[in-house]
Parts: C-alpha cells; structure tokens; sequence
C-alpha cells in the first residue's frame, strides 16, 4: 500500500478539562502550541473545538478565527478541520464558523445515544450545515456514529448534498453509540468500498480504544486520529 | 428449517390516517376486528399504536386497556405487544401503558434519525422503560433502527436489563435510518448470532419495502411483521 497516511490530530476534544488531564490544551495559545508540536511530529490534518474560558465548549467563530490564523502561521500548508459537533452549541450555532472558510469541518449526518443523552442532528440541520460547507468550499469529514450514517453520507454524495470525494470518519468506542469492534470496523470499510468506491476514511477510537483503532486504520489502509 | 415462522401484525402504525388510507383502522373498535382477522389468518402477535380521536398518536392507557381487552376476547392466545415509540407520547408517558402487564412491548435503545425528526430515545428513559418491563413482566421487542441498537440490547442482556432470550426486529427502509439493503440485513442477523446466540429476530420493512423484507425474514428464518 503505498497510499499515504494521513495522520489526524485532534489536540482537543469537546468534553475533557484541564482538571481530567492538566495537559490537554484548552487556550487557543496552547491549541496553537500543541497542533505546532503534531505537526512536526508528522501530523497532516488538525480537528478543532475550541472552549470557553470556564474551559466549556463553545462554537464562537471569533475564537475558531484566532486559532485558524495560528495554526495557519505556525503550520503552514496544514489542514483545518473544525468541529460542528453538537456538545458546544445547538442548532445553526454549531455551523457558525463556517464562513471562516477551514478546509474541512465535521458533519453528523445522523442521529445516536452518547454517554447521557442523545446526540441531535435533525434532517433539517444536517441539510443546512452541508449547504453551508458547499457556500464556503468546506470539505466535510463525515462521523460516522453508526452504520446507518454512512448510507446517509453516500445518498448526500450522489444527490450533490456533499459534493466530490466523501471522507468518512469511522468513530468507535463512544458509551451508548457504536463500541469499538473489529468486526463492525471491517464491515464499515466494506460497506463504505460498496456505496462510494471513491471515498476516502478514517477511524477514530474513543478514549481508551484510541491505540486499537489507531492499529487496525494503519493496517488496513486508512487514516487516522489520534 | 421446522421452527414455526411467527407472525407479527401491526394493524395501525402511529402515521398514515384514514385519509391516507380509509382502510386503516383507527378506532379500538376497529382495531379489535382488524386484529381479529389477522388473527384468523394466521398471525400469532398483534403489535399496537392507539391513536386519540383526531386520529393522531397517543400513548393514552385507558385507550390500550380497551385494545387488550378486546383483543383478549376476540383472539385467545394472540400474543398482545404494545407499542412505547416515540411518535405518541414524550418521556415516561412512553411507558403509561407497561402497568396493563401486556406480553411483550416494543423499545427502542438508541436514537436515529426519522423523515423529519430525532427519533430521541435518551439512555435513561431506555433504561426506565426496561425496568418497568422487569418490573410488570413485560417482554421487550427490542426495535433496532441502526446496527448499533443491536450491539445496545445484547449489553443489556448481558447485565440482566433485558433477562431472558433477546427479542430483536430490524427496522428497514425508514427515511433517515437503515435503508431496506439486503446486505445490512443479512450482517444484523450475523451480528445478532455473534452477540446474543440465544436470540430471536424479526424483520419489518417500512412502507414499500414491506413485502420485499417479509420475503428475506422467512427465507432466512426470522419472524416477520406485516
Ligand atoms: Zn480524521
Ligand atoms: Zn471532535
Ligand atoms: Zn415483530
Ligand atoms: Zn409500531
């Protein structure tokens, strides 16, 4: 496979605090500091929360704006990837950075059961955060939370919805939604090579599973998160 | 294969009206004579939605009581399984109905996307409707939309919130959740047999995907719903 791999980092999630583990990054200073230190490590991608000061998650634009123009100087030809998860805001607040323009952002395009509650991502919304990222040339990274999400994607990609090559990020391990299985992660792969042969995807393990699906992504061709 | 194909009837879903369709029974009255022919033609479980006058759902348990009872009556032995979905009722009233001790009742324990909608099933309304089950001996049809909803109700097997054997139906062909794909259909029953051995499964196919799934759940053995 001589395919490169395209390794993602994502410096931040949306739900860990300084208090969990004093060394995840929570500033934009020390984002930009951690994704600088990724990116020579040999990272290519970066996927972006950003947090209030309370260290709560938020989908402030003027906040995704100073890291995007951080990463930009200290990594440059590195690609931006922000978040439209549902943890920092509800409803088109979430799609409120996109005019920034990053290269990619995430897209849920299906609903599911996180730790305590569920994970909402309405028809409507999901519609509108997809034309958002076709107004602003965004490539989207689909999560894929669970199987049925990758139909979605692959109907969105033929209708014209999301545009061009999908990529598809396989996300394991969440409590509640789909746990980390070696069996569901080849059945995922096979399923994303039956509805869209071009796509791209990749996987990410959730907290402890990280390392595992990091393996199994590598050895079987794809990108991955870390 | 000599195990008996069991027949699921839902004579009312919780959508289309006489409006839609005149034949569509919509008053307990005629639910009970549109069960009893079913029953008559061979079904084994009636599955039930009540709905208020105006046609539209309800989770009402007085309008059940009148159901079951009818059905009671009408079709000895019939296997009675009321619906707790979420078009009728929000939170606990889901569930108003348990406390009638009907044989089985439908849950969901995930959430997923419908045509318009979250379909919102929150981890603990999932795990307060189990325990009203155990509590008023109620079997679970557990409603799988997705696949992860299969790998949610074997972990609940497993730590005894659902005892007993599995009862699992695969829910094809809603818009916004699994599609009717003969692939996936045939990797829930693989995964079924891999996490719940014991386990038993239905197949419906919503609206025109109905007599295309009835077809694959007898071929391949399961129960199936009409
Ligand atoms: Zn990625
Ligand atoms: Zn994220
Ligand atoms: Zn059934
Ligand atoms: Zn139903």
């Amino acid at each position: 496979m001589t395919k490169p791999c395209i390794i993602c980092v994502a410096i931040t999630g949306s739900v860990p605090t300084t208090k969990d583990n004093p060394a995840v990054p929570v500033t934009i200073e020390a984002q930009i500091e951690s994704t600088h230190e990724a990116f020579e490590a040999g990272a290519t991608i970066m996927h972006a929360h950003v947090r209030n000061d309370d260290e709560t998650p938020t989908s402030d634009p003027e906040k995704f704006a100073r890291l995007v123009e951080g990463v930009q100087k200290h990594c440059p030809g590195m690609i931006i990837q922000l978040s439209t998860g549902g943890r920092s805001g509800a409803g088109k607040t979430r799609g409120g950075m996109l005019p920034l323009r990053p290269d990619m952002a995430s897209l849920s395009v299906g609903s599911n059961n996180f730790p305590t509650r569920v994970y909402e991502n309405p028809p409507d919304l999901v519609d509108w955060l997809a034309s958002e990222m076709r107004t602003y040339d965004v490539k989207p990274e689909i999560e894929a939370f669970d199987l049925s999400h990758i139909f979605k994607a692959a109907e969105m990609n033929r209708d014209g919805r999301i545009p061009g090559q999908l990529y598809v990020q396989f996300v394991m391990g969440v409590k509640n939604a789909m746990p980390c299985d070696r069996e569901v992660f080849d059945y995922y792969i096979k399923t994303v090579e039956r509805l869209a042969p071009d796509a791209q995807w990749c996987a990410a393990g959730i907290g402890r599973h990280q390392i595992e699906v990091n393996e199994w992504s590598i050895a079987a061709g794809g990108h991955t998160r870390t």
